[in-house]
């Protein structure tokens, strides 16, 4: 019995009867006003819908206290979870993806560290230690840990302006450190406070944007490399950059060095389309760079090229992360910088292993805790912080083949972290003679990745406003600067919100012939408007942002069809009928302009009638006495409903 | 024909008719794509929508050039189109109102230059030039326009942040001049730039609050005039004022002048007693407050309490208005000092005015164009700059006592303007001897009308995070300083937008039993969830503040239920119904959080199917082809056709 709807397709006979039953709903029911909440309850539920929507206790419930300090330690050490189960096959997966990503991030690391004006192995140092501190930490398992080009690029930019890398070197390195313990702290106390969901006001356009003007930026200062320019523009944007580029093109560029770049770019992109164009060779771009590098080296070893002009790495320390704990800057005005550099630098950070984590957690469908993300993210940067490290995070790139390379856990950052150690205090000598020429071919090979174009198209198809914002940030970064690109795409993607909230859709609603449905006569054109009744659908929740707009934009509906009707000598308006589906809140500002609208109504004899307002709605109405004043009987279930109670009063049916 | 809904309630055979056209629904009705904008258009429906919703030039369609400009004309002049049906029995009321009101404002002026730091005739001149123009360009009938207490008291504390009025008087003068300058100047923007709708971002709970707050912190500073104290306090909070009130106990009050203020505010709040109690002596609390000047003036001029210690006006400048145009910054530091404070002053007073007019516009079922006023209130502020006038704008309490006078243009505005000509000519000599705890006794009783619990009350009743935003202006205002107030209260007020756009309800829905009606849940106990399925609604746009939110949500909604279902071994859940009515939006983030969503659901093989996507979100399901993806046939007009479809091939039909 009961469910006369998921049966009433098969038996036509039982139609005439649900019929009747519907003909009765009038009477059988009432709009819904839920019990009222105790404010207590109220309040704690909002609470927990904010900032525990993902109810992270859920698993200690009912267990019992042995158990639940095992699953506290597993919230903060997800290894004692999932390395119970880890077995020689996950093992083998993760040896493959570990050593693939270990030969991808060496080069990409020297590389990044540049960006960020450090020495080479200060990258090195950050693909040691951090990804150690994930993998026992963090819930992804497919992530890849480490300085990344954009982060790099935004640190180096915001560090600049404080002070000057060349001049002042030591002081430099202090802030960097400085800047990379507060990032930790900002991630780590977004994760502690719930406040995760802050990042998802950077929208998917804006980061689309975003990083494909970093892209740009980056390649374009890697013509310094690949040029061989000495004398290059310390600014960021394009016009600077050009102009440096096209001022030194007789006495700057050096050939030998362009000759080694070009060649290079050449075979890393060729590598890049192979893997794109057979995802069986996924490892032939992974190892490209490794091989340039090695390639690279060999040859201006033996040709001696460095006497030539070309520029190569020459000094990198060997050993592994001496400690940096007695130079972060804890106090003082260094302090207060590296802080402000740190929380964007971290935010940033942030943003990209927090969209990494959730797409490979898609793919693979299992669930991430963002706020747990976050606490291992900051933790793994503080720690690094102590330990020569700057900003890491999790890298697009690396971590796309970390995952095609069939990595299972985060055991594979392990591997990575080893080999990188093993680096350190092995080979790292043998990179004296490393063409800067080739650290520039591979970063941009790297970042021509980060370029979607596909997106952004897509945003265009779907979205005009969304690639607003998009090409905002992006025409921001390149043009202007890093935080600049940055700053405009959050603040197009609040005014995108605050639009929203400002200016609802408020639609025309009509009949579909021959049912009880009514639906926006835009949308459907075979609709009939009922003689008599204007139906009107608020697509909003009614707050004082724009309480008054769905006044008067009602109201000046109500005038232009009251217009037409008497132009054509049609009956007059007799029913407002708003209906309230989509209004999924109401404040007192709105309660506000429903009066003044039902006050505006009475004055020209129109009757106003609410359909469906929803369990808040109806319990504000409730409390503001507003359900008596425009009465209870004048509140229906559907538009349907209150059209077929109301039209045999109006004129129509006489 | 077509109607047979609204006559179906009458005509019981044609319902089985009507029925069997409802079965063929599914086939007959498709949801609806609408027509694809062109892209200019979109932008263009999108800012009209915007800064155009009122449509302003719609009454120069389809008219003769000639009317054009007439209408141009009292587009920017109303009194030309009201002017014309002006007659004697409209001047009766407006003579009555105006010499009420005029009566009400000379002493409020005098009293509010002092909040201002500014000599009194200067309230008076802002009682003389700003009503004047407002009257010839203003649409609103009911306003009174001069100074206010608030935003003389929030004008007062930022000027003296900058420049101390006792020992600077010149440049503290001419900084009020330039903040009114501007105040008006970003007036007359904001109506010129149609961004009127700015201010609606003040919400009601949060501008009671503020009100309330004010009233408070000048009330208290009253009793600096009141208590006769000499050193006061110069700061606003109540813990310094009443610090300063006790410090002064013993050498600081003078009895001579509390004995005047305390009966003086006794008769005051008497008579506002009597006229809340009897509308029809509405003139006995307006006209008070002169009586009062009149009696305490005489009464100090004859027994000369002055030499007692009781603190007089002393000198008060006689004639009008001189000109302050040289007197205005328009470059400098203190230029843009003015040009800050102008825009707080300016937006707070335009909430004012603007709160005002649209009170009273509903009363009188009249349409007041927000934007033009704006440029109204603006320019009369800018001329008013320069005829030393300070901000003006509409008072609560006179506008309220003018409407009550029987006024019925804005030529009671004129009245009052020409009373205060003839008093700022003739009588002002004569305020020497009032007292100045008359002038404090004549605020208090004022500004106690903004303080409105039952506001407060209701909006405890209705929504507590507004009730929040109340309090933490008040409290802001109260106990730190009016900008703090006014700090918090906007920021509460965003952060409440914000939280309803990152943390929309969901709702999951059940079959009233016996209908096609499908409602929350919570809201309707007797609702049946339907085996097999699921059936969800989100009750918010899908933006990326809360893609992410809604898809988790969705997903740990599935996941409770089939442990429910597993545990009462029940029938698994074959089918994911997601009502869209309420979702008007969506963007790029929304329509990867459904992919994903679409996919973490694949997995689990269970079936996604949406009921009534609105247009936008079917025109971007469309382009982004993730209509494609699941299939034109898993989108339904309503859930009922979703269910009614999907059943027959459930386990449950077996």
């Amino acid at each position: 019995m009961g469910h006369s709807v998921s049966d009433g397709g098969q038996k036509p006979e039982s139609d005439v009867a649900s019929q009747h039953q519907m003909e009765n709903v009038r009477s059988v029911y009432k709009v819904g006003l839920p019990p009222r909440k105790k404010l207590t309850k109220e309040f704690t539920d909002t609470v927990k819908e904010t900032f525990f929507a993902d109810d992270p206790l859920r698993h200690f419930r009912d267990q019992p206290k042995r158990k639940k300090i095992m699953l506290g330690l597993q919230a903060f050490f997800p290894v004692l979870d999932w390395g119970r189960q880890y077995n020689l096959k996950k093992f083998k997966g993760d040896l493959i993806a570990g050593l693939t990503i270990a030969s991808l991030c060496i080069p990409q690391d020297i590389g990044y560290a540049k960006l960020a004006n450090l020495d080479p192995q200060y990258g090195l140092y950050s693909s040691f230690v951090p990804p150690l501190i994930y993998s026992v930490m963090g819930s992804s398992r497919d992530i890849a840990i480490g300085p990344v080009a954009v982060v790099s690029l935004l640190l180096g930019t915001l560090l600049r302006n404080e002070i000057d890398p060349q001049k002042n070197k030591e002081e430099y390195l202090r802030l960097a450190f400085t800047a990379t313990f507060f990032a930790g702290i900002t991630q780590a106390a977004l994760g502690c406070l719930r406040l995760g969901f802050l990042i998802d006001f950077l929208s998917h356009a804006a980061i689309v944007g975003f990083m494909g003007g970093a892209a740009i930026t980056i390649a374009l200062q890697q013509l310094k490399g690949l040029l061989g320019i000495n004398n290059f523009t310390k600014k960021t944007d394009i016009i600077s950059v050009m102009r440096s580029v096209w001022g030194e093109v007789h006495h700057g560029w050096n050939w030998e060095t362009i000759i080694i770049g070009i060649s290079f770019l050449a075979f890393l992109l060729l590598a890049k389309y192979i893997g794109k164009k057979n995802k069986k060779f996924f490892w032939v771009p992974a190892i490209a760079p490794l091989i340039s590098v090695i390639l690279a080296t060999f040859f201006v070893y033996i040709t001696r090229a460095d006497k030539k002009g070309v520029q190569i790495v020459r000094k990198i320390r060997k050993g592994v992360n001496p400690s940096s704990v007695d130079q972060i800057h804890f106090t003082g005005s260094y302090a207060a910088k590296g802080f402000r550099i740190g929380v964007v630098a971290g935010m940033v950070a942030l943003t990209e292993a927090v969209a990494i984590g959730r797409t490979f957690a898609a793919m693979k469908d299992y669930q991430l805790d963002g706020n747990k993300e976050l606490v291992a993210l900051g933790t793994m940067n503080v720690i690094g912080s102590m330990t020569s490290c700057y900003v890491a995070t999790g890298s697009f790139s690396r971590s796309a083949v970390n995952y095609m390379a069939g990595c299972q856990t985060a055991v594979s950052n392990m591997i990575m972290s080893l080999v990188v150690f093993l680096t350190l205090e092995v080979i790292t000598p043998l990179f004296k003679y490393t063409p800067n020429a080739i650290l520039a071919s591979i970063i941009i090979s790297a970042v021509i990745g980060l370029l979607d174009y596909e997106a952004a198209l897509l945003i265009w198809k779907i979205d005009k406003l969304d690639f607003i914002a998009c090409m905002g940030a992006f025409f921001g970064v390149v043009f202007a600067s890093v935080e600049i690109g940055l700053l405009i795409s959050v603040a197009i993607s609040f005014a995108k919100l605050l639009l929203q909230v400002t200016r609802p859709r408020i639609a025309l609603l009509g009949n579909l012939p021959g049912t009880t449905i009514y639906r926006n006569v835009e949308q459907y054109p075979e609709t009939i408007q009922v003689p008599g009744f204007l139906i009107v659908r608020v697509d909003s929740a009614i707050y004082f942002s724009n309480s008054n707009y769905v006044k008067e934009r009602i109201l000046r509906w109500l005038t232009d069809e009251e217009d037409k009707l008497k132009e054509n000598q049609l009956p007059r308006i007799e029913f407002l009928i708003v209906e309230m589906s989509p209004v999924i809140d109401i404040d007192t500002s709105g309660i506000h302009a429903i009066e003044d609208l039902y006050k505006s109504l009475r004055k020209r004899d129109i009757q106003l009638v609410l359909a469906n307002p929803g369990p808040v709605v109806m319990d504000k109405l409730v409390a503001s006495k507003f359900t008596d004043v425009i009465g209870h009987d004048k509140i229906f279930l559907t538009v349907g409903e209150a059209v077929l109670t109301c039209a045999p009063k109006s004129s129509l049916a006489a």
